[in-house]
């Protein structure tokens, strides 16, 4: 009886449309092989990035800004900025481990024919300071929910996204003439591919497991366990 | 041709899945008044949170934790921080805005049945640190993603989520018992709504307009604005 008031109300969602969105939260994937050469028609960049662009933000603030960047002399020295990163990190690691990481395919920076720089306008006006004030983080916050909107659009449009964290923000800063009040969020690697991996890359080649849901839940206080429900996995 | 390749890939969407996630990201809204007094029933609690947990993660790290909070002392104890940090914010505006800023809702703390503190364990060994040497914030980029994966899911589910930043972080772990190496990224308001409203509140009561995608479009660096194309917004 509830549910079916939840269900005729306005604004609801069928199930067919919530199995929609369940399923591509399920199947999005960190995609850093498999890009094809064919770059985005602007249409369909255009339709990925106004679904970043609906994002949530604080005090309606849109802090993001997006950089599409498409020339290769560009991506090749972004590509040389990420190989430096990679080295300066490899030697962290020591044994089996070193050697497991040297063999990780960590980027696609030349295979994809597009990349999106997202930076975050920290100083803007906008949204009139509203909730930085005791959270200055928020900001940035803002902006990756803009790029998790994007990325999960982009999976329904057989588009894979890659998110490459290695390389320095201040290179990338300088080579992308991006001003010292505007900090790098995400650099993004974007493109078709051929299909999506079952499971994530880490995963199926040992890197790392994935967490139980209970491992990581926590009732009223963050010292005190979830207790195992019948539906908790 | 093309297209019709793309369609027929194996894992391909639908257009009608499509449009149910393109949907999503429109419809889903910052909710800050209009919460049932219903709890949300513990399976469907459970099925954001694990839409939550298939978020990408930094090196598959997965740092998030979440701590549901019902208990009404302890929601009225939050509602005591966010005051604090609300009149702290007020002294800092002037004039009309000042008067604006007054009649903003900015939380449901006391209506919302359940609270989400969602923090990030930066010191977690899980994804042995990869990809976080050059930019330490990943990890609570990763627990971001997490937040609007859930965001979009209780959408679906006709639930409502506000985000609440106007708190003193420190104040709100000491009231956790959250450790000094454990960050707090969000704290929401979640819970059944009647309905969604059709425009963000902030620019529905004046406080903020929405900018055009063209304005925050760039190509190939940040100093050259994107050209108007014909389906450019």
């Amino acid at each position: 009886m509830v549910e079916s008031m939840v269900m005729n109300r306005q604004g609801a969602f069928t199930q067919a449309e919530r199995d929609a969105v369940y399923r591509v939260i399920r199947e999005r994937r960190d995609v850093r092989s498999g890009y094809l050469p064919r770059p985005l028609e602007n249409d369909v960049l255009i339709r990925l990035l106004n679904a970043a662009h609906m994002a949530p933000s604080v005090g309606l603030m849109q802090p993001w800004r997006f950089i599409v960047v498409r020339d290769l002399a560009q991506r090749a020295r972004v590509h040389e900025i990420f190989q430096r990163a990679r080295e300066a990190a490899a030697a962290l690691y020591a044994g089996d481990r070193r050697e497991l990481y040297a063999r990780l395919k960590l980027e696609a920076l030349l295979e994809a024919p597009q990349h999106l720089c997202v930076v975050c306008d920290t100083n803007s006006e906008q949204g009139h300071t509203l909730g930085r004030h005791s959270m200055p983080e928020m900001p940035a916050y803002s902006v990756v929910c803009a790029i998790q909107n994007l990325w999960l659009a982009a999976r329904t449009e057989g588009i894979g996204v890659g998110w490459v964290s290695i390389l320095d923000p201040a290179a990338m800063k300088d080579l992308l003439r991006i001003p010292a009040e505007v900090d790098l969020v995400a650099y993004l690697c974007i493109g078709y591919v051929e299909e999506f991996a079952p499971r994530p890359d880490l995963e199926r080649v040992g890197w790392e497991e994935r967490a139980s849901l209970l491992s990581v839940l926590r009732e009223e206080f963050f010292d005190r366990s979830a207790q195992p429900g019948e539906k908790i996995p």
